[in-house]
């Protein structure tokens, strides 16, 4: 905080409030990942030990705080400094407590543990909220292992859609329905959509992240303000069907599943690049692009393909083109090598638009405190992203961060953090004084 | 055989002492592929329960008609009708009689059972050969177990390279050596170049195999002479280093592994073409080409990818245009995709020449039987060129198949099947007479 010197008193007050919170939130971070190894890096499986081991942790935290701590139906966790008025729209805080396959420890659960230190830098301050000031840990946010996106924030307000219960956990085939039960959620409400958040009684939903590329790394930036959340089309279940053939069957004969993927790819990949070079920023992802590994070899043509595929861009127009290039294409991918192409289900999340007023306001706070930030569109989805769909108004901060997320070499600085969470706490103790 | 009539008296009493082992051929495949299911298909196992059970069988069948059987120390089996003189050079037929995974009952089998047939024809005949007539089990031809090819056979011949025999098994992890001793075999003589064949003692190694392409379907003919055996390069283990990112990175950061091997597949996609139109036949097998399932997900750009690479084609010229037109691109796509290939070991086969003065023979029989052949270069690899590169005279004949192989929808008719054998029958009558 070099620029505390040139700070007014308030902002300094604020400051110091958050700063004195470092030596807790360095250790919980600790516990938190000593708790959730998945060598390399950090597994917090979604409804499993590694997410309950979050959530066990953060109910500790509460407790010992002396805050109010809750479930809901998906198995949400709240952690809530009671304000004057418990009817008044509350502020929530938050992001998910569960991490991909061999991630890292920030993805998620930074912006559970900002929402703590505001917290406490509220008490140190002494400031009694005129309303509920939650730290909301959501469940279920990777949809890497259900695929369905935004399991927990889309139960807690009613959003999930019919069938995403019955979703598969990719790895062990659970069903989703029963790992929400298996949490202490209630699979059974969720299918009656009983919304356990009401988004009228919701001030705003706020959401501090790690940057998922080093945009802030390159700038020399510490804290980002979100532009908006991206939307997205997927096909997480896709299949090419050809035939399996010997080795040595002549090109005229093939029917190579494979080729055909690579072809797939390239193509988005082209689309990519003119999109990109005529100013739409977007992204393409084969996250699961692969030959049948139960029939695959050496000397076999490659008769069946699978791939999963996430396409995402911050304007709707450019998804809605993207996609329809795509399918017009794919017939003549599958004349030229023969093959089918069965996307699956789809499924997709709307653009996620921040809300104005607070990103303004967050805009004031930094600049009050001197905190150099910058606007950055979030590349990633987000929590935030199914409550602004559901009509809360959201915000989010982003922290430097230098080798991306979904990975063990995630680097936040606690400095970066806390950075963020003065700007946070800064506007939240504004919001609620 | 409707060109039966036509036949001068000889070539009649030829087709009719191979018709007339319909019968047990018909049982004898039957008892194979019943002993072999590995749903769907075949699975015989190369050293494993599938590849035995071949062997058992063969042992089994070639005792029940009084023929000597033996076996050498690749395990390899040898059924024989002992000629006039038994240090003579003898003529071998044969085949393997391991499958791919989930294969097809006759791709290999059919070439033992040929020399089943062919032997029996002899002695219909009343002929007494004046040198051994061998039928030959060969042991561990499919290289997608063990990713080595022309174990068996080279094996016997003394050929086999310096640290295959410390291969594993690409599912189980089984080290060759101990699994050709655990199927009776004794990998410590193969370490030490013992041979088992001489290739002087060696009047020819004649091979009939189902085609792998529907050539033969395609021209409605029964049976075809083949023209030379494909060589080739392989890249068994080849592996794409990038990083594992979120979803949302933008493209400037990324390292998509799988992304790269879906360039890598398009650039040699492109060669491929473009050789084939300056007349130069050739294939490009991608087999395994995937992301590595403990890692990859729907939201995680891979950062990791795997795949085999075999290249085959009948002009030594070609491989070696392919392969360097291949290395000098791999730098471009790592430098765009910001990756590194890891090609890790290579393998490679030299092209096989059939011998001219046999295929001249078999070409002569078929017109003196009346049957219609047509000339066509092996689509395959085969046992015959690790026969012909120890300097032994090599041929083979292709039987109709439709379906090609390595798939469980191998189909082929016992009456072409039949229509090779007389080919070979009358071949090895006349040279052994």
């Amino acid at each position: 905080m070099t620029a505390t010197a040139k700070m007014p008193r308030a902002e300094t007050a604020v400051a110091e409030a958050v700063a004195a919170q470092r030596v807790w939130v360095e250790e919980l971070f600790g516990r938190l990942a000593a708790g959730s190894r998945g060598e390399p890096g950090i597994t917090r499986d979604t409804y499993g030990p590694g997410e309950d081991f979050g959530h066990r942790l953060l109910v500790e935290h509460g407790k010992a705080r002396g805050l109010s701590v809750s479930h809901d139906l998906a198995a949400n966790t709240y952690v809530t400094l009671a304000g004057r008025d418990s009817a008044a729209p509350r502020i929530l805080m938050g992001s998910h407590l569960d991490s991909v396959p061999h991630g890292g420890n920030f993805d998620g659960a930074a912006g559970v543990i900002a929402g703590l230190v505001v917290i406490e830098a509220l008490r140190a301050l002494g400031i009694e909220p005129r309303c509920d000031v939650t730290s909301m840990g959501v469940r279920a946010e990777e949809s890497v292992w259900f695929q369905v996106s935004y399991i927990g924030s889309r139960s807690a307000l009613g959003t999930l859609p019919d069938g995403a219960l019955e979703a598969r956990r990719i790895d062990d085939g659970r069903v989703l329905a029963a790992s929400i039960d298996a949490s202490g959620g209630r699979s059974e409400s969720i299918r009656r959509r009983e919304r356990h958040l009401d988004p009228t009684a919701i001030r705003a939903f706020l959401e501090i992240h790690i940057e998922q590329a080093p945009s802030l790394v390159e700038s020399g930036l510490p804290v980002a303000i979100c532009t908006g959340v991206p939307g997205n089309f997927r096909y997480p279940d896709a299949r090419i069907v050809g035939r399996h053939d010997h080795v040595g069957t002549p090109r005229r004969f093939r029917r190579d599943a494979a080729m055909a993927g690579a072809e797939f790819a390239m193509l988005l990949d082209r689309i990519w690049l003119e999109e990109e070079a005529a100013g739409f920023p977007m992204a393409v992802t084969l996250g699961r692009f692969h030959t049948d590994p139960t029939v695959h070899g050496l000397t076999t043509v490659p008769g069946s393909f699978a791939f999963s595929l996430d396409v995402r861009a911050y304007d709707p127009a450019v998804l809605e083109r993207v996609e329809a290039r795509m399918l017009a294409a794919l017939p003549e991918i599958e004349a030229r090598r023969r093959v089918t192409f069965e996307l699956g289900a789809r499924a997709s999340a709307a653009v996620g638009p921040v809300d104005p007023t607070i990103v303004a306001g967050l805009e004031a706070s930094a600049a009050r405190l001197g905190i150099a930030t910058m606007p950055l569109g979030s590349p990633a989805s987000h929590d935030s992203a199914a409550f602004a769909a559901a009509g809360v108004p959201i915000a989010m901060l982003f922290v430097r961060n230098e080798y991306g997320s979904h990975n063990p070499q995630e680097a936040m600085e606690i400095d970066d953090f806390l950075t963020a969470c003065t700007i946070l706490a800064d506007w939240v103790a504004r919001e609620v004084a």
